[in-house]
């Protein structure tokens, strides 16, 4: 890789490395892999017009990344991806933040911190999931939640915790039997609210906000719009006073969940809040430029490609009808009150037409658990509207990079997703 | 798009850009979407050494388009890809090069033709099949072979054929009932051959060489190594003393067959065959500065992707030992003089273990026909290495460019396929 940046700064125009930018916004699309772009330019698509418009993803489009493990498999988790996004170390899947002896990877989060930059995290999950955990601590096992987020709070630099700000869900383990995790951050200074009408009320740093029990609403089914685009507006406006500048994780943290549904109406929701979240920091770049944005993801999750079944057409008119996501779309129809109820609630939350073998699927598998009701429903969604998935796990195809703001072409072409994290570590090394 | 390069010119390093380049060589990987350039990086890894080794796809990676047809639908096939990748512009699918009205749209080929620069094109299908045929020919239908074929010789610029120089298969298509194209070539001055061994009779342009009937056999079939890499540098040593330089396409024309059978094996081996025509045009491009190397897909194909069934892993070394495609093991299948002989050539093929219910479905396809046979081995071997595939047609992702060599950082970012002939349009145009 070192020697392939050599001979290109070589051969091409070089690319004169800017000064580092104070300000750094790294989001992550977790499961984001790149038929996700593709789908989601032609889900956007006004079809009023003959062209195909662009969308932000393709506009900040720099490069791509492989994101294989340091394990026995080429395929990731979102603990190994992210590890590998936070410290610039590959990991074994699982890994929050330490290498295959369990010793503890130091993270650009905590770099940023002892050199006195500001730090916060957003996500769409709880802020102790995988991918926000390996910014922030060092565990053996995502699946330790409440170690994790003790940590958050224990894992101290100068005194204080890593994050100065995080905004997410997760109060089920901040405020559990045994320890209140919230008073204690409280305690150190930390403005806190678990109300998204009440976000106005933090109005600095340190500060936190956990909006739901674990996971925020997934987006298709939220009635608060726009989730992570309001959450990256109020971080970027409570870091921007800091001296030294600050480093922003925002994470995307459903659309891999939607991926492992094999849901693509779900998937497509997410994408459409997390694009609207980068446009966010894209107007933040435009107006602060001494501002990196670097968006990319931990891998690909499903094995999504638009075709299926040898038909060459892939219909987003069917996805963008469908009106909730198939987790509550079996929920729904579980509580209908007779199989009249649910085929009518069928058509209203999907707006397509089954034939009478589909029906009848439909109202026997009623009678199972809510599961197996999901899987039916996203693999109707997926027949009508010729999506296909390979698998309800991670593929180990490569991702996409993009990048916007100082130094963005720095980003350009294929590397590995450590030498992602390497390049924003340089960055924050420079902190002055 | 050209709002979005403005914008993006403005804001970033502004590449400057330089002189047209001399020499044009495009390289168009039918099929080959992104997945393939993942698979194909961890199927050629080194598992000696910790790191995953870049391959030569990866050193030249630029950007990537969206591959999208001026049609009903996002899928595009073939003809209409390689038309908007010859002409600059989208038709339907199975146009070659013409629009919806079948008006013919001029295509690079004939503009270099017009202002005196050479220009070739090399297959591994026959050389009149749709891609290659959208460089040099206009018909309403790909299917329409024999008129493409004749237009291939009929078409005159300055007297003489568009093409300076044909590398490919397609004897039945030019020595046929009623019309011996070749000899007409001859007659025009063209070298021939239909021969391997006598590649070295062709010494300078025009020459055509047909090496097969239609398509030159499948890489992972075939006894000639390095099948379009050999092309690949003939087409070069006769185009170099180009007073006006030239333009070369090389199509790696059978990744895409591959992944219409959802054959990996027979895949890897095409993207193999593929690279090596790569690595010589890249050494070209080091040895005569004043090229352009610019290298994209048409389309995916199958919905390739690297991982299924759930689980988190993808085994290129159950791909490695695989011998022969599956159309070739169905064949020898079917021909095999007893069952066990036939679980012996199994084993001797694919190095596959099958339990006993698989041998059983096995022997019991093998009283079917091959094309039932074929597609029971690709689903084994899919199965073993946990390759996902989606579809035996295409798909709307967008495909990788690469570039290299003069003005490659002009094909960076996000395009649509049709920015890509655009450009190399605009160079052609220059021709002093
Ligand atoms: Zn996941
Ligand atoms: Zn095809």
């Amino acid at each position: 890789m070192r020697r392939h940046l050599l001979s290109l700064s070589l051969l091409f125009t070089p690319v004169v490395a800017l000064a580092a930018p104070k300000n750094i916004i790294y989001m992550i699309g977790d499961g984001m892999g790149p038929a996700y772009l593709s789908a989601y330019r032609y889900y956007s698509d006004d079809t009023s017009t003959k062209t195909v418009e662009n969308t932000i993803f393709d506009e900040l489009w720099q490069g791509v990344a492989s994101t294989y493990p340091d394990d026995d498999t080429y395929v990731t988790d979102s603990a190994a991806g992210a590890t590998a996004l936070a410290t610039g170390v590959k990991s074994y899947n699982g890994a929050i933040s330490v290498n295959r002896q369990h010793i503890p990877i130091g993270t650009m989060m905590q770099l940023a911190k002892r050199l006195g930059k500001a730090n916060g995290i957003v996500a769409s999950s709880q802020i102790n999931h995988a991918t926000p955990a390996s910014f922030l601590a060092h565990n053996k096992s995502r699946r330790n939640y409440n170690e994790i987020a003790d940590m958050f709070l224990d894992y101290r630099i100068n005194g204080m915790p890593v994050a100065d700000l995080m905004l997410g869900g997760g109060t089920d383990y901040f405020i559990r039997n045994g320890r209140d995790l919230v008073s204690e951050f409280k305690e150190l200074g930390f403005q806190y609210t678990d109300s998204w009408q009440q976000l106005d009320t933090l109005t600095k740093t340190p500060a936190l906000a956990l909006l739901a029990e674990t996971a925020l609403p997934a987006a298709l089914n939220s009635k608060q719009d726009k989730q992570l685009a309001t959450l990256t507006e109020k971080a970027l406006q409570l870091l921007t006073p800091a001296e030294k500048g600050f480093v922003l994780m925002v994470e995307g943290s459903q659309i891999d969940w939607c991926g492992h549904d094999n849901d693509i109406a779900c998937a497509m929701a997410e994408m459409n809040d997390f694009a609207k979240a980068i446009a966010v920091a894209k107007a933040y770049v435009d107006n602060h430029p001494d501002t990196l944005l670097v968006i990319t993801a931990d891998h690909e999750t499903g094995g999504l490609s638009l075709g299926a079944a040898g038909e060459y057409k892939w219909l987003p008119d069917v996805v963008k009808q469908v009106k909730a996501t198939g987790r509550s779309i079996a929920k729904q129809l579980k509580q209908a009150g007779s199989d009249q109820d649910a085929l009518a609630l069928w058509s209203d939350l999907t707006s397509i037409s089954l034939n009478d073998a589909e029906k009848a699927e439909l109202l026997s598998t009623r009678k199972q658990d809510e599961d197996t009701l999901r899987k039916l429903s996203n693999k109707l969604v997926a027949k009508y509207s010729f999506t296909g998935w390979t698998t309800g796990g991670h593929t180990a195809i490569d991702v996409a990079v993009l990048a916007y703001g100082k130094d963005a072409k720095n980003f350009a072409g294929f590397q590995d997703n450590t030498h992602i994290a390497k390049k924003l570590i340089q960055y924050i090394q420079q902190t002055k």
